[in-house]
């Protein structure tokens, strides 16, 4: 395609985004080109406020332009209970739903002997930090239910049985709104293994 | 969601773009956190990039960074060939079949009396102008199969005719690979009306 550098440049940024490719990169691009001084400087000047404001939170690794973050520093939330995420896109799905008012801890990930990442990977330590100074009551593990994800979920366990906390799982089982056709086979034997008798 | 105003900025710009809604602006701010001096600082750049330098050729009404645009400017390119496209988006999609090896004109949309776009409307002047000087020896007439791309391109092929060029359309009919469940009853019309002996 001939076309300007610039323009190319960014298609090729675009493109390697998750969720584009080059077709949605060009329909992105040409949205932009629409109106170049207005939608595309004001995405340009929002990318460098965020890349210039962005910090982990060193309470519970959240990302933020504060720290601690919005959810750490908010005094209507309920500080003692910790929700144990793996990512922040989990924490974010979280907020989204609107269920939950406590804090969070974001691991950055789960322990995985294949790709070689082991307990100092993980950012667990201000979690301990919080527990230590009686700051939390309960710690909920909400990582995702795979074989990586249940070894850290059974290691945190062991890790806080010393501590008066109350540590609890997300229930598991098949989701709202989904039939039993199309979940894969762990959901379903999560399923099963999480059956409750219902006629009394 | 509790989060920074620059994040929230970022995803509400972001997911306004065509083909993206809140959930995939998530995901691909979520992606650029994870480098924010890098992937996201870079894009930033290029959109600033592309915003001072984009430029409407003059010859056929293309976006690009310089003025004419490197199609106009393509020696090796058979200038004298004029394919009349809707949009730049038109233009992209013909420049990366690489089928197409002439030069173009934008009319930057169609002939539309519900939408009160009259002739004055369309970028046809330099593609005249461009006739005028003998320039061009054959026009291709590449706008979309509707009521209104339809009626555009007769009005063109009545504006063309005091001129000794070679009008052309595009042929109309089934796309390659595709079965006639699915396809609009215009495609099918117009199929079924550029139908073709084939047995002699
Ligand atoms: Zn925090
Ligand atoms: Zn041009």
């Amino acid at each position: 395609m001939r076309i300007s550098p610039e323009i190319e440049s960014l298609l090729s940024l675009l493109s390697r985004l998750p969720g584009l490719g080059p077709r949605s990169a060009r329909r992105v691009v040409l949205a932009l080109l629409k109106n170049p001084q207005g939608k595309m400087l004001s995405l340009a000047q929002a990318l460098e406020q965020a890349a210039s404001t962005v910090k982990t939170c060193s309470v519970c690794g959240n990302v933020d332009s504060s720290d601690p973050c919005l959810i750490c520093s908010d005094p209507t939330r309920d500080q003692s209970v910790v929700c144990v995420v793996e990512t922040v896109g989990d924490l974010w799905a979280l907020e989204n739903s609107g269920l939950y008012r406590g804090s969070y801890q974001v691991l950055g990930g789960v322990l995985s002997p294949l790709a070689g990442q082991g307990p100092e990977d993980l950012n667990s330590r201000s979690l301990f930090h919080r527990i230590e100074e009686g700051r939390v009551k309960e710690v909920i593990l909400a990582l995702s239910v795979t074989v990586d994800g249940v070894t850290t979920m059974h290691w945190l366990q062991e890790k806080l049985k010393p501590f008066a906390v109350a540590v609890s799982q997300l229930g598991q089982g098949v989701p709202m709104g989904s039939t039993l056709e199309g979940l894969d086979d762990g959901t379903i034997a999560a399923a099963f293994a999480a059956r409750k008798v219902v006629n009394g």
